[in-house]
């Protein structure tokens, strides 16, 4: 049986980064392209996005021969292709923006085409709450939606966002995201305040910590990978949330052991997002690879069963 | 058969606690007190440290209730107990201190006692790496030795403790302790360096993000406890020490398996110290509530052994 596919709205766009081991201009970026490729590692995807008229044949055929299905992937003629350019420190600790231009993503409306409209699973990059709403105001069907969301809309668009997050599932976003929303410090009491706002679930990102699952009365604790092969973090974030929906996707549901599953799978896809530049390791990443992580990620956790005080 | 006891070398103090919930003048504390008590609930305790004449024999008898030998605790009747004032973010997410008060402590020269000197778990708390190359000196007879450390001694006695770490077995630290000393960013190469300084164990302490211990090839990440019910975070992680070497000396060996455990337990008693003012929770909590709170833990982390991509 094919997993049904997921529907992804969100940026795409190239950036230019300066990395500790170099400089890399215009390679391809933006939250919906990181979701998607990780997603189409478990099931179909449907991505909707602008780009600009410097958007190249190779790359629609890329995503395409990743099952990623570009018909609603918007080209705008009168622009280019959304551009950001950021330095990582040399620990690769912080970064700092250099540039961002918007470009055609500036008047970016999302049009969710016809054959789209019905998807079982939704995945609102981290855009304008505005334009996340429009989207699922387009949905003729949908079942889980899950968003994404950053700073720069708690503080600017709060109650725009606030709206948006009613309609919304699952939500994920960092730790520091989810104490600015919800005005908690622990982490633990700022995800049942989330849930307050909307979303069932609450999955918060920690970076090299990993990330905490609530779902009513349950938490889970997923670590981090560890790994010493960082080479570039762009898209860490966005890619564990692809491979979140498009694990649960592919599994067909959402239940509690799914989500679970599903946030080590995202980690893992994560984990290997970041050891090449931009979406290099996820386009070349296996199957097999990504299972042997996986199994890695058990033996990091695993305690004795048999633990006890005596 | 009883479990061998753990000798515990630190600090004892009084602490004037200023938290959000209210003022504390002079509760117990201090590296040493809140490790004993946390190792107590595995395993019997050797206490060696300074008391002034301020110190009451009630103190005394408590720490006696709760196994801890309190022989190598020295009262110096010339002057009074080492006292630490802080106050805490209304948050509890950082501290100022506004007095330390070294007194009878700013001369402590650690002297066990000969029947202590064979003692086959040690346990270094935070103090002056040069004292704690002193204790292991005095030692006849010892098997797996603990040392904490801290940013003071890092910064400022680096080559001391840098002959002290050659004679450790397991070094605990927090993140950015690991980060500075080892001068590497990413704790799985910080956590290598410091295994080339000497310990063979490192366990890096990470707060609310839990803990991860690295021995030879093997990285165990641990979660904390996601509790909400925080009052003073003061002495965690002393307790987090004092429960992994209690529980280390309860099973008798220092196995994988075993550190792994106690990992646990250590985070457990953490998690229990923070619900209470002091030392007061440390010497309430009973071993039923103990295995109850590790049961959550094993819930808290566990995901489909099933898990897979498709």
């Amino acid at each position: 049986m094919s997993a049904s596919p997921v529907l992804v709205v969100g940026s795409v766009a190239f950036d230019t980064l300066h990395l500790p081991s170099g400089s890399h201009p215009k390679v391809l970026g933006g939250s919906a392209t990181f979701a998607s490729l990780a997603a189409s590692h478990f099931a179909p995807v449907r991505l909707v996005g602008v780009v600009g008229r410097d958007w190249p044949g190779r790359a629609t055929r890329m995503l395409g021969d990743h099952r990623v299905d570009t018909s609603g992937l918007e080209v705008d003629a009168c622009g280019d292709t959304f551009h950001w350019e950021g330095k990582y420190a040399s620990d690769l600790s912080s970064r700092e923006t250099l540039a961002t231009d918007l470009n055609v993503f500036a008047d970016f409306s999302p049009k969710i085409p016809a054959a789209f409209r019905r998807s079982r699973w939704v995945m609102l990059g981290n855009i304008h709450p505005a334009l996340q709403l429009e989207v699922l105001g387009q949905m003729e069907e949908s079942g889980l939606v899950v968003a994404d969301t950053m700073n720069f809309w708690i503080r600017g668009e709060l109650p725009a966002l606030k709206k948006t997050l009613r309609r919304v599932d699952l939500l994920v976003l960092n730790d520091e995201e989810a104490r600015e929303l919800s005005g908690e410090h622990n982490l633990v009491r700022a995800a049942r305040a989330l849930m307050r706002m909307g979303p069932r679930i609450v999955i918060v990102k920690k970076g090299e910590h990993g990330a905490l699952l609530f779902e009513g009365p349950n938490v889970f604790s997923a670590p981090a990978y560890p790994t010493t092969e960082v080479m570039d973090p762009t898209g860490a974030g966005d890619t564990f949330a692809g491979g979140l929906i498009g694990y649960i996707a592919g599994r067909g549901n959402s239940r509690h052991e799914t989500l679970r599953s599903a946030v080590i799978f995202g980690s893992t896809l994560a984990s290997f997002c970041v050891e090449g530049v931009g979406t290099s390791r996820l386009q070349s990443v296996t199957h097999g690879q990504i299972a042997r992580r996986v199994g890695r990620f058990q033996k990091i956790v695993r305690f004795g069963p048999d633990a006890k005080p005596r």
